[in-house]
C-alpha cells in the first residue's frame, strides 16, 4: 500500500505533516508513505531519521489557503497537492492525504483523480463525536451545494462502505437528517431521497433529527452539503463559545479558580471528546482513490490520524465495496 | 389593544398559561387579554383574582400535541386555538398567543387568520441567544419546507420590521445564513436570494456563516425552513448534551462536588443566557395579525414573555410596517 502525502498543505506544514507521517510510518511498517513537496524542507523536518517506508517526491509549487481552488489546481501543475493527486490517478499511490486548501483538494480529487464511475457527486464526510462516546460519519459537509435525491442516496451507499472499516461495524446504521422522524417529513429533496434510501442495499434507519443524532441513533448521517456545512460550523462556533464562557465563570474569582483547578482533569477529558484532532480527517468520498482532507490546523497527531483513515480506507477495500454496491443497486 | 390567549395549549396548560396571562395583565393595564378555553378550568386557575383587563371566552374543544395539524384545525372548530385565531380574523383581537401544537398553530394562522397580501409564505422566527449577550431573530425555523429566493427575501423584510420593535433598533442588520461570507457563495437558492436581499429597503449585511452568527454579526439571520429547523434542533441537542456531560464531571467525586458548589452561581447565570423561557415565543411572521408561538413546555414566565412579544408587535405597528415596506418594494 502506498499513500501520497501533501507535505506542504496546512497551517503547520511541513513540520507537523512530516512528524505525523513519521509516526504513521513507524506504526505501519507495511505502508509506504510518499512525502510530496519541497525536498530540502522535508529533509530538514525529517532530520537524520528516515524509516525505509518513507519516500520523497520533490515539487516546486505550493497551493496556499488563499488560492482560488479551480484556477490553482489547473495552473500549479507542480504543486505538492496536484502531484500527490496525479500519483493516485496514475496508480503510483492508492490515496492521498492533505491538510491544505479544502476547495483545491476537492477540485484536485474531482479533476485530477476523477470520480468513481456512476457516482454523480463526491461528498465530503466529517467525523462527529456524539454524547454517547461513539462517533458518526456526517456527509455531505460541503462538497456539493445543490444536492439531488440520487446524490443523497449515493452518499448513504458510499458512507456505508467506509463506516464499516472506520468504525469496524458489520451493518452501519444509515440515517437521513430531517426535521422529523416520521416518514413523509421534510422538503421535496428529503421525501424523494427517503424513498431511494429505503431501497438501498444497506441498513437505512429512516429520518433522524439533529437533536437525536447526537445520541447514537445512527453511524452515518446523510445531509445535503449546504445543511451539513452549516451544521458543522454551528457546532464549531457553539462549542468554542460555550468553552469560552465557561472560562469566564472559572476565572471570576480566587475561589472559582481553585474550583476550576479541581475540575480540570475531568474537563480536559471531556473537552478531548470534542477534540477534532482525535478524529483525524474528512474523507472525500466518490473519488477513485482514498482522498482524506486533514484539518487545516492539524498537528502531528491529527495528521497521523488522517493517514490512519486513508490506511483503513485502502486496507478495507472501500472503493471495491462501493463499486460492487453500485452494481447491485443498478440491477 | 386586545390579545387572544389559547388557554388550553401547552404542556402546562391551563395553569401556567393563566398565571403568565395574569402577570402580563398586571404589567400592562391598557392591554386586554382574552383567555380562550374551558371557562370552568380557567376560573379555577384564576381563583379569586381577575384583573379588569382579563376576559374569558368559553370553548369546548382542545387541539392536542398529537393531533394532525390540518385536520384538527378544520374539524375542531370550537377548539381554543381555532377560536382564538378566528377572533383575530374577525377583528376581535389584534393577535393571539398559543403554547399548543406548532403545526396546528401554523395551520390556524394560515387558514383561519390568513396571510398578509403579497406575502408568499409565512415564516416561524426564533429568538436565539448569542455569545455576546445580545439575541438575534432567526427565520424560517420550519414553517415552510421548500423555500424559494423570494420567500427568503420576504423573511428579511418581515423580520426587519419586527426586530425594530423587539430589540428596539433603528436599523436591524439583516444577514443571510450561508456557507461562506463572500458574495457568490452557497447554493442556487442562496445566490438568488442574495441578489434580492441586496436590493431590499433594509440594512442587508450580506452572507453570515453559522459560526460567526453566534458573535453578534447580525440582528436577523435569514435561513430556509429546513436548515433553520435543523440548526435549532442541533443547538438544543448540543446544549443539553454539554450540560449533561458537565454534570458528570461535577459529580465525579467529593472534591469536584465542592468545586461545583462554588461555581454554581456563575454557571446558573451562564445557563440562564441560554434559557429559552427568557426569550418567550416564536413569532409566525406573514400572518395578518400578531401570532406568537410560545414553547410547548412554557412556564408562566415564558408565557408572559410571549405575550410581551405580541404586545410589542402590535404596539409597534409591525403589520403596517411590513405592508408599507412591501409597497415600497413593489414600486
Amino acid at each position: 500500500m502506498r499513500i501520497a502525502i501533501d507535505a506542504m498543505g496546512g497551517d503547520n506544514a511541513p513540520q507537523a505533516i512530516v512528524e505525523g507521517t513519521l509516526q504513521a510510518a513507524r506504526a505501519n511498517r507495511d505502508v509506504t508513505l510518499v512525502l510530496v513537496g519541497d525536498e530540502e524542507a522535508i529533509q530538514r523536518c525529517l532530520g537524520s531519521e528516515r524509516p525505509p517506508n518513507i519516500e520523497i517526491v520533490h515539487t516546486t509549487e505550493v497551493i496556499t489557503a488563499d488560492d482560488e481552488p479551480v484556477r490553482s489546481v489547473r495552473r500549479k501543475k507542480d504543486s505538492s497537492m496536484v502531484v500527490a493527486a496525479r500519483m493516485v490517478k496514475e496508480g503510483q499511490a492508492d490515496g492521498f492525504v492533505s491538510a491544505g486548501n479544502t476547495g483545491a483538494l476537492m477540485t484536485a480529487g474531482l479533476l485530477v483523480v476523477g470520480r468513481i464511475p456512476s457516482i454523480e457527486r463526491p461528498a465530503l464526510a466529517s467525523i462527529w463525536p456524539t454524547f454517547c462516546g461513539k462517533a458518526m460519519l456526517v456527509l455531505d459537509v460541503g462538497a456539493n451545494m445543490d444536492a439531488e435525491p440520487l446524490h443523497l442516496f449515493q452518499y448513504g451507499l458510499m458512507a456505508n462502505a467506509f463506516a464499516k472499516e472506520l468504525f469496524d461495524l458489520k451493518k452501519p446504521r444509515i440515517g437521513l437528517l430531517n426535521i422529523g422522524s416520521e416518514p413523509g417529513k421534510g422538503d421535496k429533496l428529503r421525501k424523494e431521497a427517503f424513498e431511494l434510501l429505503q431501497n438501498g442495499s444497506f441498513d437505512f434507519v429512516g429520518n433522524i433529527e439533529a437533536r437525536e443524532a447526537m445520541y447514537d441513533k445512527c453511524d452515518v448521517l446523510v445531509a445535503d452539503g449546504f445543511t451539513g456545512n452549516n451544521m458543522l460550523k454551528l457546532i464549531e462556533g457553539f462549542g468554542l463559545g460555550l468553552f469560552d464562557r465557561l472560562r469566564d465563570v472559572f476565572m471570576a474569582g480566587t475561589l472559582t479558580k481553585l474550583a476550576a483547578f479541581v475540575l480540570k482533569p475531568g474537563l480536559r477529558k471531556f473537552k478531548k471528546t470534542f477534540d477534532y484532532s482525535e478524529y483525524g480527517g474528512a474523507p472525500l468520498l466518490g473519488i477513485n482513490g482514498a482522498v482524506i482532507k486533514a484539518h487545516g490546523s492539524s498537528n502531528a497527531r491529527a495528521f497521523e490520524m488522517a493517514i490512519e483513515q486513508a490506511r483503513r480506507f485502502i486496507a478495507g477495500g472501500v472503493l471495491e465495496q462501493i463499486r460492487s454496491d453500485l452494481e447491485v443497486q443498478q440491477q
